[in-house]
């Protein structure tokens, strides 16, 4: 059942007022596939300053702050963690967004949003070098708290 | 070269002053991986008043013009157009977003953001039925005007 | 006496430190005045994929979320359910917002602004088939919780 | 026609590239039906102070700056002037709003927008008084420039 | 040591989880040097409606509302008062911030982050006559609550 | 003259519509006053990775962007470009920004938002090693562009 729509099918943001606060978590990951360019571009800068992926990072903690606004059926939270780390795989940069918070509801959204981000700010530093990256698998890691349980995935990307 | 970092290696928004305003177009696309409980929830609602899809859709408009909050290095746009399709194929929900303006930089970054904006909001509205879901395979199908000419990718996802 | 205001007669955010977290709701309607061309272009869409009432009825819950962003003195709250319902009588189509928090601080500023972006959305999505709606009527019709206590609207617009 | 929706009857933002950016102005008007002790109270700090208005008058002014945000398919636009005028009439306080651009859409959701956060600051400041304040009518008053022409509201509220 | 850095000295949201929320706040204050033109101008509206300052505090409180929109590292925080004070010496207009919270945070960055919003609109407001003002000492007076304890600033400005 | 307030000395956004869009350019800076321990700290980091500085510069930028959010008179403007320099002299680290657009308005508050956001992440990441340390000197270095003409600020500080 989708639990975001009412009786008469519209959109609502679902009660969450007698649920009780527990500390949760989200790991969010994905990544972008990138050129050999690329990847030599980001590297060089990160060996000297690091700067377009401390940027992406930026982009990706501040987004994960602002999922309310992006997601219309989020409910404020007060994020109390957020962690995103950025690694490299073949030709493919990973981006994993850790987000914690005691709080009536989940932070899944919270930590694919953030990912998002992070993976289209590597986009938007890149894209005068190649304009075919491909963002690829978002999705939820792992959760915890809460009352549907925890969540882990098996299959990795 | 990485147009937005500075001489020091340092993140700047690049200097667009000079460029000539035209008409840009850009067009995104990405998909969600979904089980077929999950398309027949979004389905049936949609026969009704697909409200699952009506939802996203505003939340990709909206995620459009909010870009430059989300992108760090992102110049503000005057957005003159948006346009956003959601289509079946298989197991996968796609999202197509596409942005025009006439400005002085291009609208590739807005029209990503839009489109993975809305399939996040795919999984916010569905994550009760099956919180598996895959963001997969978002990337810029097509762009037109600007100093850096037309570009179009050639595969497809 | 007006608790925004200082001692001097300025503008301040009042102290609800003290205030103990209970569970408050508000309920604010409103609605706006259409010609039958108006009325008729909203329901037939209904009918088929009702997008003008979804739309506005997203535009309502991300107001709702943004009210302390809309009214200065206005608290930020941690909003746990909004429900938003549309609803024609004659030539008026109401809007309905219940919105519920367990804070220190009511929801009637929420409820009303959701309620009033809702009505302004229809003004948008139908202005190109007329001018002239009026919104009208935007009042607080019952609220529960917090220490200055219940209150319901007895007269009915 | 509803030109917000697309030919699915989905929501889009609509073309505007091909129009000409011409000086497009439109005033809003509304009203807070008010009891004398609130007026009392408005009207003492204004001899004194001002206050309750002079915090009215620049939420109006930041909510017209922020129309995309709240109102779903409202383009961006470049305002040049906000204008907010308050009067009082009997028991009815009045908010006028004028907004003015150089740009390829009209301004009419801005004002509107912008007289309704007026309002709605009134009530916000005053509901300790008073909860059964009601805002009546916001309409649009005038509209100039653009294809579809001017506009000016006859009747009066 | 720098608690927003990682171990691989990337900036993160510290975790918070853990603390208990206690009753903080944190008093910022900061001024702006003026000419006499300005002082005057100030204050002669100042005795008639008082408005610069008004919509300076308006603008101090809103930015404290926004804080982790303005700040990476900063958490989201339930702020439950929010006061703003400005008073001339000599040829110096001070700002001065109070916020207070029930949270597992600090609300230094909140006063800091209203007072320098404070301050800017002063300079906005009267640019016009003078465009030397100088922003000057902007520095937290005194926080409360919290595991780092109090904290005090012996000097003054 | 304030030209912000209008004749009942309330705010107003003045009305630019008239003005001719020229390029206009704005320089800011201010510093921040630091102890030996936090510069080593700040430094150790650049030069490994250079994060403390990278954050507040993407804090700087994107409060450049965001500045009629936080200006209540600020006319939104197209930022074309968005320069931010820190740099250490003696016990001070300084934080310089640079704007320009193409528009009927000046870019001096974007400058000054810009500067105070990154001076304020600066303090924000460093506050657990010292709270005392002072943002200082927030002042306009120079203006080019508009009817008002070009503006250089001759002493330095």
């Amino acid at each position: 059942m989708l639990t975001h729509l009412d009786d008469q099918n519209r959109g609502q943001m679902v009660d969450i007022s007698d649920k009780r606060p527990t500390i949760r978590t989200a790991i969010a990951r994905g990544c972008i596939r990138l050129i050999p360019d690329t990847i030599n571009a980001i590297k060089e800068i990160k060996n000297n300053k690091g700067d377009v992926l401390a940027i992406a990072q930026v982009a990706a903690i501040q987004a994960v702050k602002k999922t309310p606004d992006f997601i219309p059926m989020a409910h404020p939270i007060l994020i109390s963690k957020i962690n995103v780390d950025f690694y490299f795989k073949k030709d493919l940069l990973y981006c994993e967004v850790e987000v914690k918070c005691e709080g009536k509801t989940g932070v899944e959204m919270e930590a694919l949003t953030g990912c998002s981000a992070g993976l289209l700010t590597i986009y938007d530093m890149c894209k005068s070098i190649d304009k075919s990256m491909t963002v690829e698998n978002i999705y939820l890691v792992k959760k915890t708290g809460g009352k549907s349980g925890d969540y882990e995935r098996k299959e990795e990307f």
